[in-house]
């Protein structure tokens, strides 16, 4: 069976400007990618009558699914309700359950509910209304000659939430007859070519309903096995099994069997080992902190991060020595070892970590810009290792930090 | 004159399964759109030779600039270059100027120069060649039938670089017969609707040559004007004139007269005032500190941050009272002042700021999710706020900042 293809319509004048990142198409396509959805397609198209009307026209005789994000909010130049209802023949209408969720949104609030604000409850008569919990415009649902068109609010986090209640179990019930399943492997510290040659003889034998994509970023190759069959338990099984062999074959460079982010790969270490982490950050001002605690309950395993961006603060609350500055400059393997033993002793953790370095041409250190050195220390044993980075300021504070995490996770786990 | 219209087109099925958030766009519609550009599409396709061929086709009718990014890597999967040769009707030549460079690139980075790498330097024969300073990836001019078309690589960074080097100069040239300069006005703490109300009859005031317009972000309202005219010294004369006019009347929230992101006000603003700044975060995890070291020389004013995720960080570091943390809990005003003070204190800052907050439903705490308490600390004065956020953890930790470096700003400005 092939797969349904979908284009994705996003409708606003911010995202032709540049002033909104498009951050919505992605998670769509992620998550109709799951249940077996192909995005063949995105548009953006701005707040106007003709632009929106043309896209829709076209993407209808491309692909059976459309779904459009934007241009539902209360303001005047949101044009798309008007315009979809004229697009496939009904007229607007109060919904009473829209009207009393709107109304209740207002009090919770404190705000007055004024006439103008009685439109955001007026729906097309001819679609079926998809509830938004978490704000005040519903999503839409439109099916015209085999064609479904799903509008949702820009907001992401009311998309989301519609996307999540309504449109994707519909979906599933309408388009997947059979099981549609993922596995996942994730590895660190090896590339794609390196990993692919690994399991060429795993990969060929794969039946021909498991499909294995290879999702690389950064420091990182996520491996997806995909399976479609009319046996649930059986395809889960066979899935497993595959991925066993696949995470026997890569043991060394295996560092999580489910789709999750770094930050969270180590934080189930982190709890799983019942240790705790503390960090010394010079250039990275604070960012593995904000990533490692971007995990609801990582104070289970993070106590805190002693971010010494002036010298002082490594002397003074880090313990690190004037000599040791003086002999080896600030960005120094030396250095990272003290911020790391003295993040490990003022944080109390079993686990402590110290990076420093240069990510852009700025005062007069004595090092080239790009070079990062970091340590890790533990009651058994203490490393340090230098890196480079070779990008702007921005990105250079990027790969710092993801390399970080994956250093601190391969420590943890006795793989350096 | 009426603007050039545009459409970018991007190229990858890293972009349609959702693996990569597509922040080329924005950048490329910002840096249009202020040379006077207009992007009224964005169009994104995948890997294959007809969704590429007929999005060219297609937005070709439409628009008479097409800037296309991705496709250009030295991969298999990247078609885009054999497709355009053909499309415009040319053949692929090696360019020697480009052959040198990869090349050369190649060696910088001590990796074999292979076979398969010789295409990297094969250009059209039909194409103007736009040097890639960055990368080995060209990219390509073309034209036709008074359309342009710009064909530039994928990765950001030098997609950026070629867009400023070769592609902007052009186009200005190209397109830009009248002068064309935008002045700004950056106010913090007041909505949309109340600044408009404010500087009514002043933006009715202004000549037809001068637009203004309005960028709401949460917390920030940017005004820009933009003005047109053949007279480029009289032009900026009167911008700069209304830009006074509009500033004088919203004094007391105005924060800048230039675009640039919140944490750069910020830096600005305590180097002029030669204060330093010192934080002690604790559901912000590290975030702030991140976000002020994201600008270059952020040290001369910012000495750290003492990130205190565990309450014992609070008591050890900070100095955090334990009956303080017993009668009013975790999250209260009182354990933020104390935070605040601690941070001026350990870090010796001019400014000391205290974050203290629950971003997310965990533990046993005793305030509603959401509630988020502050306090800002100088040699003069001590002061606290608690105020909401009511998104998931991740937008709650982003709104959280965001509030928090307002009122930094604010406090330092002695608006609060």
């Amino acid at each position: 069976m092939s797969n349904v293809r979908a284009t994705i319509i996003t409708i606003g004048d911010e995202l032709l400007i540049g002033q909104t990142i498009d951050t919505n198409s992605a998670w769509i396509a992620q998550h109709l990618n799951l249940q077996g959805i192909d995005v063949v397609r995105r548009v953006a198209v701005g707040d106007t009558r003709d632009g929106i009307w043309n896209a829709l026209t076209e993407e209808l005789t491309r692909n059976e699914l459309i779904l459009i994000t934007g241009g539902l909010g209360p303001t005047a130049d949101d044009i798309t309700k008007p315009l979809l209802c004229e697009f496939f023949g009904g007229k607007l209408v109060v919904d009473e359950k829209v009207l009393a969720h709107v109304k209740e949104m207002f009090t919770k609030r404190n705000r007055p509910f004024l006439e103008r604000n009685l439109k955001q409850a007026e729906v097309p008569d001819i679609c079926t209304v998809l509830s938004n919990r978490l704000g005040t415009a519903p999503g839409m649902w439109f099916e015209q000659d085999n064609s479904i068109i799903v509008s949702l609010p820009g907001v992401p986090f009311e998309m989301e939430c519609i996307m999540e209640d309504e449109v994707l179990p519909r979906l599933k019930e309408r388009f997947q007859s059979d099981a549609l399943e993922h596995r996942n492997i994730v590895t660190a510290g090896e590339g794609e070519s390196f990993i692919a040659e690994q399991i060429l003889d795993l990969e060929t034998a794969l039946p021909p309903y498991i499909k294995l994509a290879y999702l690389p970023s950064p420091g990182i190759v996520k491996l997806r096995l995909t399976g479609r069959g009319n046996d649930e338990a059986q395809l889960i099984k066979e899935l497993e099994h595959h991925q066993q062999l696949l995470a026997a074959r890569l043991k060394k460079c295996v560092v999580a069997l489910e789709d999750i982010p770094l930050e969270q790969i180590l934080g189930n270490l982190l709890r799983e080992k019942a240790l705790t982490l503390g960090l010394a950050e010079s250039c990275t001002g604070g960012y593995i902190g904000h990533k490692i605690t971007q995990i609801s309950g990582s104070s289970d395993y993070f106590n805190g991060s002693i971010v010494c961006y002036h010298e002082q603060v490594k002397k003074d609350i880090l313990g690190v020595k004037q000599e040791t500055l003086d002999e080896f400059s600030v960005v120094s393997e030396q250095v990272a070892v003290q911020m790391a033993e003295g993040a490990r002793r003022v944080l109390k953790t079993a686990v402590g970590f110290g990076i420093t370095g240069l990510l852009s041409a700025s005062g007069d250190y004595s090092v080239r810009v790009g070079t990062i050195c970091v340590a890790l220390t533990d009651k058994d044993r203490t490393i340090s290792k230098t890196f480079h980075v070779h990008s702007d300021r921005l990105r250079n504070k990027e790969m710092a930090v993801g390399t970080s995490l994956l250093l601190i996770l391969r420590f943890i786990k006795s793989m350096i």
